[in-house]
């Protein structure tokens, strides 16, 4: 039962384990760690916040890292054909993930897990997924210690996003070329007690990205910026 | 489509996109991100190493982070009888892992795919896991970045891990307890060419543990200590 598969590992008690504590991490960093969670309609924004965020923190010498779909569609959640060379199709089948409802509630879990790893190493991890159910995102918050989980409601209009539609994802939705397509004919359920919400409509991305830095020194998640 | 199943996220591309490079990181750090990747037997003081490596790194302000059993096994790569509650019983047996040739394939090729995101974050993943099959840590190898895959092998006969056998579980899998145990009646595929082999049977971990450091400076994936 030890052999390659989860719980696989001993740890040989006449060696000292030095571990390095997540205490010990933020303390030589001097923020803590945490997931930010955003959330909202496609074309909202998420992504381009998430990042304009990071690069703040980055600029300021904190740790983050934002996860995206650019970063765990093609690894962590490849679509089964991705899988099929590697590994074989009756693998592929049953890991990759597709657009079924358990699939995007594995999606959203993996990713959660993820950001709970990150965010036990001392780091800020972001992640910009629409994550459009509220039973998947408050299944990430309790697995996550208490205050690790920032809900970041990324608020717009379906109109607003929907005139972006900058990959015209909305216009093969309203064609019915997409099914289940989040906020045409596919719920989209708002954040009941958001941490943080946003207002992407009306404000530009810098301005999104100051609140929420602001709301993260508050929450005393990174040290205020010396003035 | 694009509802929260991966890829389920769109950028406006009239917002711009202010992503911190992976380059970006290393600059700022002074370090480069990789995967150390550990195998060996059942015993073989991985988790010890990891551990011993990480509080170095830590020490000298390199940002590292070990993945093993204790932080992947109740989250990204749970059990089925730990997702039943709160996923259902369909979803779990899919998706949780046990100890099928399958099921150790998955699980392996998740860690490799979230080490790969550490190593994009400019981190050092440690990575401490029995993985006694080449072809599963060459997936990992093959999905990485060139350079990234750090392989070690700590080596330690079969009969010395027995004899600490710190959990019992050799002793359980000599009984014939335990089916498809690693070394006992399952193989260990020993790494063909690993960047790093330390022999762990007849030298302490501090001692390992410098070795494993003075490779990663050789390497140039950290900068040398100061004299």
């Amino acid at each position: 039962m030890n052999h390659g598969g989860p719980p696989d590992d001993t740890v040989d008690v006449r060696w000292h384990a030095h571990a390095v504590t997540r205490a010990d991490r933020e303390r030589a960093t001097g923020h803590k760690g945490c997931v930010l969670w955003f959330t909202g309609l496609s074309g909202c924004g998420k992504s381009t916040l998430a990042n304009a965020i990071d690069q703040r923190l980055n600029a300021r010498g904190v740790r983050s890292f934002v996860l995206d779909g650019d970063n765990v569609r093609l690894g962590l959640n490849a679509a089964p054909a991705l899988l099929t060379e590697r590994h074989g199709a009756e693998f592929a089948k049953r890991f990759g993930l597709g657009f079924s409802a358990q699939d995007r509630e594995e999606n959203i879990r993996r990713i959660g897990a993820v950001a709970e790893l990150f965010s036990q190493a001392g780091i800020i991890a972001l992640t910009a997924f629409i994550s459009p159910y509220r039973c998947d995102r408050d299944a990430v918050r309790a697995v996550l210690a208490p205050g690790d989980f920032v809900e970041v409601y990324v608020k717009a209009p379906l109109a607003v996003c929907e005139g972006r539609d900058p990959k015209g994802l909305y216009k093969k939705a309203r064609a019915g070329e997409i099914k289940g397509f989040t906020g045409i004919d596919d719920p989209y359920e708002e954040p009941l007690s958001p941490e943080i919400v946003v207002d992407s409509a009306s404000r530009p991305p810098d301005e999104l990205a100051a609140e929420v830095i602001a709301w993260l020194e508050r929450a005393g998640k990174i040290a205020a910026r010396p003035a």
